[in-house]
């Protein structure tokens, strides 16, 4: 949302209206991405949130590790000792898996993300796109 | 450990205590695990669980989707109508993820996880790995 909007900052109320995202969990949401250094917030009138790089230098994998991040398998999650040097297979496993998670997100900067045009805009219904939908309707 | 018992059926109990995991927990784990065909238990005297096919014809990935299935994204999470019939590049991109977790989960049989002989036992602490550090710390 804050990469359609990059000219003045964009207020949490104005954005949970049009992603339908509850305030108080998008509050939380912003934070994160605060203390990430992905988005900056102003205060006072006029203030809000506004992106602090461009859309084509944050990717999809910043964003969500900023809101809550893949859990990668460093050390034995069972904390055995015989384990301690080497994961399992087992883990080791669900650890490649995480692996994979971060590298299709990587893979995608949110400007990626934005211009697709055989997809909806993200997060957001697309009014254009609906009334195409109702006059087929008819 | 199932998979290393293969002659008689073992108890919740026994499961718990050589695997660390609570009681309550693992018999849930075991539920899921019986619903989906992947074990059966046996109620009396010497009765428990038991695998009901070889490991080598049970993936990672069975085993993952009867406790706890990978959250595929079908339709827009959000429910936004625009979103219906395709998804945005962002629900898109996180189902692209899942599908990778799958195909990481679906390459390895419990056989195949039993038999990496680099690799501590799955979910076991190893007598002889630990015994072979302690030597080595002397």
């Amino acid at each position: 949302m804050l990469a359609y909007e990059t000219e003045a900052p964009v207020g949490n109320a104005f954005l949970a209206e049009k992603t339908q995202i509850p305030p108080s969990y998008l509050s939380k949401v912003l934070q994160g991405l605060a203390r990430s250094g992905i988005v900056e917030s102003r205060r006072g009138v006029g203030g809000g949130f506004k992106l602090v790089r461009g859309a084509d230098e944050i990717t999809l994998l910043d964003v969500v590790n900023a809101v809550e991040p893949i859990p990668r398998i460093k050390g034995c999650p069972l904390n055995l000792e015989s384990h301690r040097h080497t994961l399992c297979a087992v883990h080791a496993r669900l650890d490649e898996a995480m692996a994979q998670v971060e590298a299709v997100l990587s893979s995608s900067t949110i400007a990626d993300l934005l211009r697709e045009p055989s997809r909806p805009r993200p997060l957001l219904e697309t009014v254009a796109f609906l009334g195409e939908i109702r006059s087929q309707k008819k």
